[in-house]
C-alpha cells in the first residue's frame, strides 16, 4: 500500500509531461526551487549525479590535451560606482556583479569571451604559445523569463572550453573533436543517443564561423540541445586584438573555438529514461548503483540476522567498487522502500530476507525492466556487475530505438505538418537554405532546424516547404 | 647564464617580501590579474594545484559523512527591478547579481547563510532528517579595498560546509571535527603546520557562538588564517525559523555549524615554502612531481638517443602513478629549463644526457635541498617515490622548525613589543580577556589574538599588557 502511495504522487507522463518532469525533479530530490524565481538548488542526490558526470567529462577533456583554469566573474567597476550613487544607504562592502545573459542557453555569454579573450591577448606572444587549450568549470547566470529546473535556470553549472590555434584547419579539427567528445559522453555515460552536426545560420552562436551541436530526443518528442562546439574563426581574436609572431617573425592572428556542456544534460537524462514510476538513472552516473533493502522477519528482530548479513553483503559489493547503499530505516516497510528507490531511479535493488539467508541467496530487481533475479550470494558481486553493464547498454539501446522510431523522413509539407501535430520527433527533410523559409516552418509548426546531419550521407532533393532545390536533408524538431 | 637570467627576475624575499610573493605568483604562472582591479585569473598551473587540493579535501569531507550540493547565487529581485528603473537602455536580458561582502576573508557571507538556512527551514521536518551534513564548492565575491592574489581577492573559490544537529553537543563535536580535518589537511597535504583553537570574541564570526581557526606562520613572520570552523549555536536556526518535531513530537530548534577553506590556502603554501629561486611545491599538490630535462649531445641530434630514452623514462614513471612532464622544448638550453622548473617549484628534476644513458643512470635533483643524486635507471622509479615522500615530510619538518623557532613565550610588555618590532612570529602570552586590552595591543603592535591554543595546556598567569590575571596564554601575531 505504501508503494502505491508514493507512485501516485507522480503525475503520469502521458497526462502532463511538464508536470511529470517537475514531479521527478522535486520528489526524487534532484533539485529544489530557491527563494528567488528561476533559482535552483541542486540537492545532494542531483549533485552526486553531476559529480559523476563531471568526473567523466573532465577526464575526457584532459585526455584530449586540455587543462583547467578559472576566470573571474567580470565586474565593470563603472556600473558599481553608478550603483552607489543611486542606492542610498547601501553598504559599501556590497558588490554588484553584473553579468549579461542571452536567450540561448548553450551560448557562451559575452562576459566569458570578454574576460578570456582579453587574457589570451596578454598571454600569447609567439607561435610557441599555441595552441592554447583551456577549459573551465564554472557557474553562470542568465536572466531567463521562463525557467525550469536543469533545463533553463537563472544560474547553472557548466564547463566551457576556449582554445586558440595557429591555423583555420586546426580550429576546425578542434571544434569537431569536442563535438565528438560530447557525443561519446552523451551516449556512453548518459545512455542518451544524439544526432549531431552544424547548425543553420539562424541558429548559430552570434559571432561564430560555424556552430555544431549534439541534439537528443526527449520522450515527449521534443529535441534538447545538449552540447555545442563553435568554430569562432578569427572573429574574437580580431575583436580582442590577439596577435602573435609566427615562425617567420610576422604578426599573425590566431583562430579560436569554444565549446560547452552544462547541468542541462541532467534534464535530458531525466526526460530520456524516466517513466511513470520515477527516474531511471544509468549506472555510470547513479549516486547509488545498488540499494539493499533488508526484509525483517515476521517475528523477532531484524538486527539478529538480516541486518548483519545485509551489512556483510554491502561490504562485499563495496569492495568491488560498486556504489551501494543499505536502507536500514527502521520506520518504513520494504514496500515503501521499493517504491522510494524506484522513484529515485536506482538501477538495481537487492532484497535480502530471512528465507533468502537460509538459502544463501538474494533477489536482484532491475529498475529498467523490473526483472527479478534470484542469485546465490557467492555469485552476487559478479552478477551485479553484469547487470549494471546490461542496464547501461540496455538504456542506450532502448533510447536509440525510440530515436529511430521517432525519426521520420518526410516527403511533403502536408506530411511534415501531420507528423509535427501528431508525434513530433526528428523530421528529416529537404531545405532550400533560405532563412525566410526556415522562419515560416517554425512559425507554422514550432519545428526548427536542429542540425545538418553529419551522421548520414547528404541526399539532395527539394525543400519540404517551398519546393526549391535542397542540397541535403536536415533534422527538424521542436526544441526545448 | 640562462639560469641567472631567470633567477634575477625574482625580487629577493629579504628585500621586499610582498614583491617576492607577487613575483612567484605571476612568474610561475599560478595566477594573473584580471582586467578589473582585485580580480584574479587562476592560470592552469595554479589551478592544477587547486585541483589536487580540492580532490584531497573533498575526500576528507566525504569520509566524515558529508555530501555535496550546490546553492545558487542569491538574486534579490527587488534590487534588480530597482536597477532597471535607473539604468536607461540597459538590456532586460542582463541580470544584476548582488552579493554582500565582509572585511574578514574567512567569514561565510550573509548570502550563503541566507539561502542555505532558508532551504534547511523547508527541508527539515522531523528528527529523522537530522543531522544535515552538506558541503558546497563554490565561487564567492567580496568587495575588498586592498587585494592580493590568492590572499584577498574580489572573487575566490572555496568550500563551505553548513550542518544542522539535534543537540548542542553534536554541533560542537562537528565544529571540532572539521577543525581537525583542516588541520590534518594543512599538515599532511600542504606541509603547512598550524596552531589551532578558538578565536577571541572580537575576532569571531558575527553571529557565531564560537569560531575556531587554524593559523599558519608565513616566512615573513605573519600569521595566515587558513580555515575556520564555526559553532553557530541556535542563532541562525532562530533567525531563519528552522524547526522540527523531535522524538517526543515536540517542536525543537536545531543547532548549526559552518566551516570553510579557500584558494587562500594556495597563498599560504607559497609563503610557507617558497625561496628566492621560486616556488617549492609539496609533492602531493605539485602539478608535476618530476620534470625530465633531456641533455642534448654536444654534437649530433638529441632525437637519436636522448629524447627516445627520455620518453621511455617518462612512461616508466607515469606507470607508477607519478605526475611527470618531459621538457622537450628544442629552443631552450638545459640551464634555462633547470631555472624555469625550479622557479615553478617542481619537487624533483630528472636530468638525462648521453653520458647518463651510456652508464644506464640518471641524475635526480631535489628542489628543497638541491641535493644531486645519481641513480641507476632500474632503481629510478623506487628512488623517485622515496624522494617524493622525503620531500613531502622534509618540507613539513622544515616548516615546523620555523614555526617553533618563531614562537616566543613573552613575559613582559617590553619583550612583546621588541619581538613584534624585530622578527614577529607567534607570541605566546597571557591575556586578561578584555576586548579593550586586546584592541590596545593591536593598535600598538599590529598583533591580534590568533587563537586560544588547543595544542597546549592552559597556563594561568597575568595579562602581558595590563597585568591583570590571565586564565590561559593565547597566540598573538600580526595577521594577513
Amino acid at each position: 500500500m505504501e508503494q502505491e502511495r508514493v507512485s501516485k504522487e507522480i503525475t503520469p507522463r502521458s497526462q502532463d509531461f511538464s508536470q511529470w518532469y517537475l514531479d521527478l525533479v522535486l520528489k526524487a530530490e534532484m533539485a529544489d526551487y530557491g527563494p528567488v524565481k528561476g533559482c535552483m538548488i541542486i540537492r545532494p542526490y542531483g549533485y552526486a549525479v553531476w559529480e559523476h558526470m563531471q568526473a567523466d567529462m573532465d577526464r575526457r577533456i584532459k585526455e584530449t590535451g586540455h587543462v583547467n583554469a578559472y576566470f573571474p566573474l567580470f565586474i565593470p567597476k563603472s556600473y558599481l560606482e553608478k550603483e552607489k550613487e543611486h542606492v542610498e544607504g547601501f553598504s559599501p562592502e556590497c558588490a554588484w556583479v553584473t553579468i549579461g545573459g542571452g536567450e540561448e542557453l548553450e551560448e557562451p555569454i559575452a562576459t566569458s569571451e570578454a574576460i578570456i579573450c582579453s587574457m589570451y591577448a596578454k598571454w600569447v606572444r609567439s607561435w610557441r604559445d599555441l595552441p592554447i587549450l583551456i577549459n573551465q568549470w564554472a557557474n553562470i547566470v542568465r536572466w531567463e523569463k521562463v525557467t525550469r529546473p536543469f533545463l533553463r535556470t537563472t544560474e547553472f553549472l557548466w564547463q566551457e572550453g576556449h582554445t586558440l590555434h595557429a591555423t583555420a584547419e586546426e580550429a576546425q579539427e578542434e571544434t569537431l573533436k569536442m563535438l565528438h567528445v560530447y557525443r561519446e559522453f552523451s551516449e556512453e555515460v548518459l545512455a542518451m543517443p544524439v544526432v549531431w552536426g552544424p547548425k543553420s545560420e539562424s541558429e548559430k552562436f552570434a559571432g561564430a564561423h560555424k556552430t555544431y551541436a549534439i541534439e537528443a530526443l526527449m520522450s515527449d518528442g521534443k529535441a534538447l540541445q545538449a552540447g555545442t562546439s563553435h568554430n569562432l574563426g578569427q572573429h574574437f581574436s580580431t575583436a580582442y586584438e590577439i596577435e602573435y609572431l609566427d615562425k617567420n617573425q610576422e604578426r599573425a592572428r590566431p583562430w579560436s573555438t569554444s565549446w560547452g556542456t552544462s547541468t542541462r544534460m541532467i534534464g535530458g537524462l531525466i526526460m530520456t529514461h524516466g517513466d511513470d514510476t520515477g527516474l531511471i538513472l544509468p549506472p555510470r552516473v547513479a549516486p547509488y548503483q545498488v540499494v539493499i533493502v533488508p526484509i525483517p522477519p515476521r517475528k523477532g528482530d531484524w538486527s539478529e540476522a538480516v541486518l548483519p548479513k545485509s551489512r556483510e553483503v554491502m561490504a562485499s559489493l563495496r569492495a568491488t567498487g560498486v556504489r551501494v547503499h543499505l536502507d536500514d530505516r527502521d520506520n518504513q516497510q520494504p514496500g515503501f522502500k521499493y517504491a522510494d528507490w524506484e522513484m529515485r531511479g536506482v538501477p538495481l535493488r537487492l532484497e535480502l530476507g530471512p528465507k533468502d539467508i537460509e538459502k544463501d541467496q538474494c533477489v536482484l530487481v532491475r529498475r529498467d525492466t523490473r526483472e527479478k533475479i534470484f542469485v546465490p550470494l557467492t555469485e552476487m558481486p559478479a552478477k551485479v556487475r553484469e547487470l549494471l553493464d546490461a542496464i547501461q547498454s540496455g538504456l542506450l539501446q532502448r533510447a536509440r530505438k525510440f530515436l529511430a522510431d521517432n525519426t521520420t523522413e518526410v516527403a511533403s509539407w502536408e506530411q511534415f505538418k501531420a507528423v509535427m501535430a501528431e508525434k513530433r520527433g526528428f523530421l528529416v527533410a529537404g531545405w532550400c537554405g533560405d532563412a525566410g523559409c526556415e522562419a515560416k516552418i517554425k512559425e507554422e509548426t514550432k519545428a526548427t532546424i536542429r542540425v545538418q546531419p553529419l551522421d548520414r550521407e547528404p541526399v539532395a532533393g527539394s525543400c519540404v516547404r517551398c519546393g526549391q532545390p535542397s542540397p541535403a536533408q536536415v533534422y527538424f524538431a521542436q526544441a526545448y
